[in-house]
């Protein structure tokens, strides 16, 4: 048992992060991601999740304060928080932070952007409020690792919800005492089962965490009361949630742990950011997947050989990706991206796993595809770190290819991630908006701090679906 | 392991329900507890909790599709829900059962009455959706005993989000294969602590079990999916919010769980009704109280003394209210409804516990009821079964007055429950309708099997706040 204030702590922190103390390097990372979040969010607003949630929505209407990315239609922030928040996870094409684990941008922009665009917020205002919201989600994550995610739990609505309800605080305002009643409500809606990973289900999930924390920060800024520790309460979150709580993980390095038992926004203490191991997808399949998929795509690189020459593959994984991506024989597209099998024979076929639109009904039905996957066999090797991966292709003529991979280590290379994550986003979006308002959406999330008025960002992505 | 798709066959089970086969006492009860959420409900439309929600609702805005009970104004249905839910919770005056354990009437009939009112369903549907919701509620919570509530979560907030979908689903007319996948996005939306117990946000979740349940059903008739058994998956809600899974509990007695394993909505078994286990409360305070109130009535009845007789007072309860209602010295009227010293000593200093507004700042100021908690200890006996209570108070001259109460066995005369509702319901509601009004709306509901459009039932509760 402590003593200490675990959801006041977080919020101390969180309301401490100033701009101008984020590092370059860090400043950096937060608006990729913000530009990664447009082109996934863009493309995902025609799934049918999206789909079906804006027709839910539509009808019961509300005012018109916050766009919708890629859509035409203006909703009520908390509307637009969780459409904006479904859609960007629709195509389970977000980035990934492992702290988590699973995806911290959507949510908590998703959020961020619609209180942003209702109280007309600048640029920066939107990045400090960004980071805090995403630290907060990746720190409650080391508090609750492991079991929180291995119970069940998707950790990146459940989690997602403190972040948003965090961002949103930043946004209006909220002092520490508030943003951590803020996430003290949020912690009475944070919600989301693994268990409906390959449905539709799940990118509500995300949209729902979005709206989720967006109104505890509403409700917080009028005064609604949570209980003095949500979080460590011995009824609280940590507690119901996971059968692990590490207090001194969540709170930052242990030499910090002291300070934090009396933190205040004053003296918070400095520590560094979640941000930093921010993963980037750039295939879009689930994140356990990528590994299998850069180790085919290394080995056709290195070896020539024909698909048809193919007699055995072996896909080497940590067991906990048993759950999450090991459907052997999907049935939609959707399943697909959950398949080690699937994804490694498109990877082996010379078949795109960046472009979405590759993960059709056609390559689900796919004859050659098929094949490959009944050649494949998936080994849980508890031995291998997630997402850490084997791959080891035996050919008809006796040679065996093998490539590991991991794909949880963070690119170095700013500049070059820059430009992948670019290319990435004018894929994405060129399908739906116009070659001017994706350069415009692109060159004004890259100068983000000198961005006056957030709303000009979400309006740039007004597009009729088609 | 089981095979069985326990969602599926509790969808079944509550598409099957049907008014004309269901007893006249469970009927009765069913009626009761609509005057009852009317009753609650209206007085808690002026509560703090319903103020802040309400403020940030309206401020959204939306289609006016559903009234707002014990207010003006009109909101769209999820809206409707959210604000009729935490307002029927907001004194923690609603009904109770002890399958959840928790309030089964208020998150189901919250949902209902909005889905009702908007699609302009009569009284005998919104009576067959009111049962269908409350008896998965129940279900469920036989589902998860006795760890779900026990490890913290609020399950009046977390069951009720599944009997609301189910409630909508049946008022939208769903299917058994849609209302589980109802269901299944329900699960994802279950959400509440035990930790918020004692502030505005207790409330707040039941209000929005309603909405999430609601916004669920709409979501299935739109086609969202969720995977086959979400409550029974191995991941699913039961595994992840309880050590305990009892099947056999939630599906029935013994002797029908065979037929449930290939249930479909046309072979559903028929059995008995958890509504027949409902319990009315008859004082402002949590459940966990009652028996220890009655105590104290009856020792005051049957005795002749002055509280300045007092010398000691002992309130022995099972060890599990020690989390729930043994707050020691009360700040707030909210927390001395959690108060067992609090409740006991109004109760023997004549001051009512029926009225809410006896729950007000000066009872809690109020020295003399401070003197008698002073002298009170709460023992916490695991003899006693939850909500058995014994007081026992020794008076200056060596006196000694015990009793012995448990408040979880049903009025068994129904006649004499519903003139006690009548009161309780209008003591509640004249203070804000009309009396013609309120006598419209207690005939209304005597009635409901006669009700053309349940809209008429909101419209007459329609106020101005004084």
């Amino acid at each position: 048992m402590t003593t200490q204030n675990i959801t006041l702590a977080l919020a101390s922190a969180a309301v401490s992060i100033r701009l101008a103390d984020v590092p370059t390097p860090v400043l950096t990372i937060a608006r990729q991601a913000v530009l990664d979040w447009f082109g996934v969010t863009v493309a995902g607003a025609g799934d049918p999740a999206t789909e079906m949630l804006v027709g839910y929505l539509e009808h019961e209407g509300g005012q018109p304060h916050c766009g919708l990315i890629g859509r035409p239609g203006r909703l009520p922030a908390s509307a637009a928080a969780a459409l904006n928040g479904t859609a960007s996870h629709a195509l389970d094409y977000d980035d990934v932070n492992f702290s988590i684990p699973g995806h911290a941008t959507a949510p908590v922009l998703a959020a961020a952007l619609a209180v942003a665009e209702e109280v007309h917020a600048t640029g920066p205002q939107l990045l400090e409020a960004f980071l805090a919201g995403y630290e907060t989600s990746c720190r409650i994550g080391q508090l609750v690792a492991p079991n929180h995610y291995t119970r069940g739990f998707h950790a990146t609505a459940t989690l997602g919800c403190f972040g948003a309800a965090v961002a949103s605080a930043r946004l209006l305002g909220l002092d520490a005492e508030a943003t951590a009643r803020a996430m003290g409500i949020a912690a009475t809606r944070a919600a989301g089962l693994k268990a409906a990973f390959g449905s539709s289900c799940k990118a509500l999930q995300v949209g729902e965490a979005a709206r989720g924390g967006l109104v505890a920060a509403r409700l917080a800024q009028r005064g609604m009361d949570a209980p003095g520790d949500m979080l460590g309460h011995k009824l609280g979150f940590a507690r119901t949630h996971s059968d692990d709580i590490a207090i001194h993980a969540a709170l930052g390095a242990p030499r910090y742990v002291d300070d934090f038992a009396e933190a205040t926004a004053q003296d918070a203490p400095v520590y560094g950011y979640h941000l930093e191991n921010n993963l980037f997808k750039f295939h879009n399949s689930c994140y356990e997947t990528h590994s299998a998929i850069e180790c085919a795509l290394h080995i056709v690189r290195g070896a020539s050989f024909a698909t048809a020459d193919v007699a055995a593959i072996e896909i080497r994984v940590n067991p906990h990706c048993d759950d999450i991506c090991n459907i052997a024989s999907p049935a939609t597209p959707l399943q697909a991206r959950f398949s080690l099998r699937q994804t490694v024979a498109m990877a082996l076929s010379g078949k795109s796993t960046a472009d979405p639109l590759a993960f059709d009904a056609d390559s689900v039905a796919d004859l050659q595809l098929l094949e490959l996957r009944e050649l494949t066999r998936v080994v849980l090797d508890p031995a291998l770190r997630v997402p850490e991966t084997v791959v080891r292709i035996r050919l008809r003529d006796a040679r065996t290819l093998e490539h590991r991979h991991d794909s949880s280590i963070p690119g170095a290379d700013l500049g070059a991630q820059q430009a992948r994550l670019v290319a990435k986003y004018k894929a994405l979006c060129l399908a739906w908006m116009s070659a001017s308002a994706v350069d415009a959406l692109e060159q004004a999330v890259a100068q983000l701090e000198q961005v006056g008025d957030v709303g000009e960002l979400a309006r740039l992505t007004v597009v009729q679906r088609h």
